[in-house]
């Protein structure tokens, strides 16, 4: 099983930024963390993360356009959240499970944060668990992918 | 350690209402699997689920009351999500992790459906996962637990 | 053909509040002319009030739990039509044809009266008529269960 | 007693279109059918529809203009409901007992259709019940009228 | 191939008012252009403009009623568009494609013109391009037809 | 002098609806005075009441199709000051002054009555003074003409 | 017969500011004229301009603590217009008929000009005519005070 | 005199959530003394607190299905301030006067907390004053009764 | 201890204006009978009312300026509740206990009495209690001020 | 005659996604007939798509930044017309007439998708029609282009 | 070059107030600063600080009524930023470039404070710069005035 | 002392797009103006332009990541201002003064202007005063620097 995570504007500042909030972990590190984890129950991880709108965008439209053997997504869109209907076209674009991700808890924050293009066409959300959000994310979307082909 | 699972109105209908969308397990069956997996990590669970609004306030103010040794809530406040200042208050008064629960995509329902008393004040809230919600909660708050107490 | 008919909170009142509103009949008196009626029209009655929530939607689960042999729903939510997302999705786990029944003219008065949580799952509302609205309630199921079962 | 009974726009196409919403029955039925019952009940009825607003306004203020000895109107107004003032200003014009009714439940249709310029200066408002309405509606003026005259 | 061009209020006075606005053209240039134009493509035009919402609307359902031959809708509600919800209640009860024209740009204007009653139900809308709008409403109707009966 | 006085629906039952509110003048005595008025002045009046909007529409229309010698235009619009776009863009296509009379203080009655489509194209609005609006009308006409034609 | 006439804020510089607006007339020509207007029906006039809302209101006050002879008032609050619950209290304590009058249409300008605090509980309201308006408002006054004298 | 003391959900933790917030006193000590105190002026309290919305409802209904001498109200909704509508309208049945207490000034809290469904049909409201504003309210419903009385 | 007692414009007509709905008493009546009451309790008070928002603002100021020995405020703002920013910053400036007094219930009146500018800073608000209203601010003012330095 | 035809993101999936409801012609396809169009009217197209705000910025400042011999601008902005104020500006800097195109029916879709930050400044807006949409946006550019060089 | 420099309510206490937010500086500390750096740039500056709206009026009305010699108006409205239409009245008959100065960032403050009476109508606006705001103010008028008599 | 200064979208066009409005200096000439000013101020500018969004917040987060001697940020977001919570959140991680600068005045434009994402974050906001805004951010930025360093 192949999974696509996709990681939003800021991420990349994991670790180095406000570790009281965001924890002392870069991305890098939940990420090999998470592969690791991924791998121990048989799935693969494709891991990108972009300040750009359009390289998100383009990401996406490869699993179609390059029939990718993708079989569900994880996005964390972070500030794009809350801005960007560009990704969710792109998303809608596919026919795959999406798990959108948040490390903080977006409800307790600016107003602006409450609303997500994404959340109405996900198949869930998870919001302010850390990084523990991408592991169960995984577990979710492993537990479809089981139920879908059993 | 032990959390304290609640469940809102309805939520005893598991398995007999709409069974394509909330699949065939009753709320019975969904606590039993969750307290076998809670065990599994060393997890004492304790469940209740009510269609009254002061019953689950009440089970919520006896954490308080009687001093019992609960160190996380898992809540999936159902219809009272969109309706109780009570509940939240109740929660308020403790000073304990909390985990909001929905089994549903709530973002994809009605737009009253869009607005939580309680997503603000908990830790995390994990939206349309079916009862995986409920084991990553778990996971969540021992994640905390363990964190905290180390 | 049984009609389960439920009245909200402080409809227990009627006859003793506001007799220039409401009129002098009591609860007594409107639910055993009903029944009088429903019988000369072969219907049987189960009639409930209460002034709490959960009881009210204990009462609807019923018909789904105990599998009762109920063929409608005639609903006078009171003031709980403008604040009970529970009672509503009670409504929605049955599959029952649902009458709502006001008794005052709900318009002409608060603007926070204007909203119902229950009329856009009912099949009808009857606002203003008095009485007579439960007796018109009782006709509108009964000709509903004629077409179908014809 | 007499009654005036006015329909609005498009209900001339009652039976036409879309026959499993409205069901096949078409107005003439309808009418034929409630004055029939009307009669049974000693009640005269008037009836009128138009597509032209300005049509029903002449028809309301012809009983004041030309005291005509009409003791209750039902009224759908139709599509003028939510954008007709000057029905309400004419129907404000008379001093009589008001029936609104619609055939379908507007409630679960289309946002602009939760609101009526006529239901909170009716006596009451019969939702969803199709023709039925009409019948329930006459019962009602026919209650009010003897209660009055008694 | 037949197509009804419907024109709303005011478009009568179309090269008697505010000519550097609305072009030099009257009504009659442009729909006989049109037809001259549609002639050339094989289709016929029935028009009609009125400036009574009443006599568009039976216009409309006249297709229904008399079953004209009628394949596609053009229709210019011009102040209508923001106010006639019986208009579009009587498109409604057609099934035939629609394509509204509007001769200014009704987006650079008063903001109640932002909303329109008929766009949601049309099959596409055409707006700020003068009386090109309805050569281009025909070519749009034409190309629907063909397809459907290819 | 030529003024143009036009009276919208439900204004014909002046004197018959609500005397306590509006007087006990009839619109033909309130006409014939303001005539007499008018005349006092050196202004020729031509009165038109109708409750169809199209009536109005096609009476303001003529001043610009039939190149009417008019120089001001008063108008009560009554309901249709709420709703009606197509007398609004009627008017804007003449080029003259308008004055829009009300006889009571709509600021005074119901939330919908606040908003006119007519008063920010109109040169003043007179609200409230009953029939002496249409004659203080009359002289700001007569001033407005006075005062450019000097 | 005594009026108050009370002009607002900034209206002190009538003549000087945008006279091609406001006209070349200063306030106290204006008022000259409105003096000798109703010395000829008969009317003694006290005027009051203010830069300062505590002023007006004194002004106001005035009238019940020395229980001045004052028949009406005439009031163009201006800029307090949007702002002045203070003078609309005032205003409240008096039992005596209220003109509101504005020189320039305020409903065509900014759209916090389009609230008024006084317009509800006033009488009647004057807008767009220029001091004209000053003149209708004694007449409307001098017409009230007749006919509830005779 | 005989008054009835309500309070809402969660007040029976008082003194044992957020000290520092609500005091150390608990409810028990908070209603002895008022006891005391209304002993001190003549007056007997009858006092209940509940976090069930039905059991509040029917303390109330029972004043007037009882017939008991009570004479004023005290209310601390709580939570219920701003989501029950069936406290108010149980509360619309008596006709007492009714004062609202709320310990913390809840103008200072959450938006959702700026609104109550009670404040309206008060007599007056004690907002921010800790366990004074009962002995205040006390004063108040004494005051009116002997000024009725007198 | 000494309190300063302020009251916003048009409060100098107490007694003089609707006495059925603010009583008989005059405002010198009010401040003579609490300042003896606040001398029963050691308290001596400073009062002053102003219609102008300046001299209320600046009588605050004082406080601070002039080091005033000033433990508390009472301030009934009256129509400067609704639009004093002004006020609010002077309060603000200071770094004492205020309680806000209304002598009548704001929120059965006008929407825009709903809203105050001084209620979140301060620390208590009394409303709908009349004179008593002052009585019950002192009250807890002495109680403040006695925790305080006790 | 020189014309700029930009396409915004998820536009190069065009025929890859949802055919049914985009139909089958991709965008290479759809342009090159466009193309073929263009020049049988004598007009050579510059097309550009892209999934980058900023790139497509790029695209509309290069014509005058390289003062390029364009004529009018056709944009379908995709996603990015209810987001990008930046190619609003862009636009805003040319002088050029533009065409707004959308291939679906964007007023039958998501409330956000109701707003355009193009449509106030483009010329004309065609929604709904399909591929067709660029060929009546070549015509009505030519048409423009051909009135303004005549 | 003569500017007006002018300081709304409650900036007379700076210095005196939350000096680790506004600095120690007094108002006179700050102004004769100002007017050092005015001189040393050929600019005299006239100061007025008012806690009275119409005294800042008044001082804006005189440049006009007297004929001042100012150039050009530095306004820290404070606080009547958000309530007075008639200092904006004032400042919209003066023809003279306006630059309004906020010493803390009031768009990190309460929200009624997001919005201005002012900045519509002023040339510039700096906020959140301390006094440092007032002399940037100079320079940009200074700028103004040379390049326009240049 | 180091300046980070930062121009959005379109801002590479100034002094090429509408001339009368933004002036004739191309941005060069303002960015090489600006770094004489700072270098006389012993300041050195980093300048960077984008029409990208990504690029812009990748130039913030070099900052972080590089630990570049930046002392202060100045920022005119130009249209991302409205539409760019990536940049917010960018600006976020990093602990420096921030200046947002406008170079029209954004106040006086259309409403989706008047809201910025950046303002409540930055430490101040120019606004209106063409380039002379940035000069005066690198005054106010030294101006910080210095105080913090003494």
């Amino acid at each position: 099983m192949n999974i696509l995570v996709l990681n939003g504007p800021n991420l990349n500042l994991l670790g180095k930024r406000e570790p009281e909030v965001y924890g002392s972990m870069t991305l890098e590190n939940v990420i090999s963390d998470l592969r690791r984890y991924a791998e121990s129950v048989d799935v693969e991880l494709t891991h990108f993360q972009s300040n750009a709108e359009h390289e998100l965008i383009e990401k996406i439209q490869n699993v179609l356009i390059d029939s990718l053997p993708i079989h569900g997504i994880i996005i964390n869109p972070a500030a794009f959240t809350h801005t960007s209907v560009a990704i969710r076209d792109a998303l809608l674009a596919l026919n795959l499970p999406i798990i959108e991700v948040h490390l903080s808890n977006v409800h307790a924050r600016e107003s602006f944060r409450q609303h997500s293009y994404i959340s109405d066409i996900a198949d869930g959300v998870i919001v302010g668990l850390g990084h523990l959000g991408y592991r169960f994310a995984v577990d979710a979307l492993v537990s479809k992918y089981t139920t879908k082909n059993n």
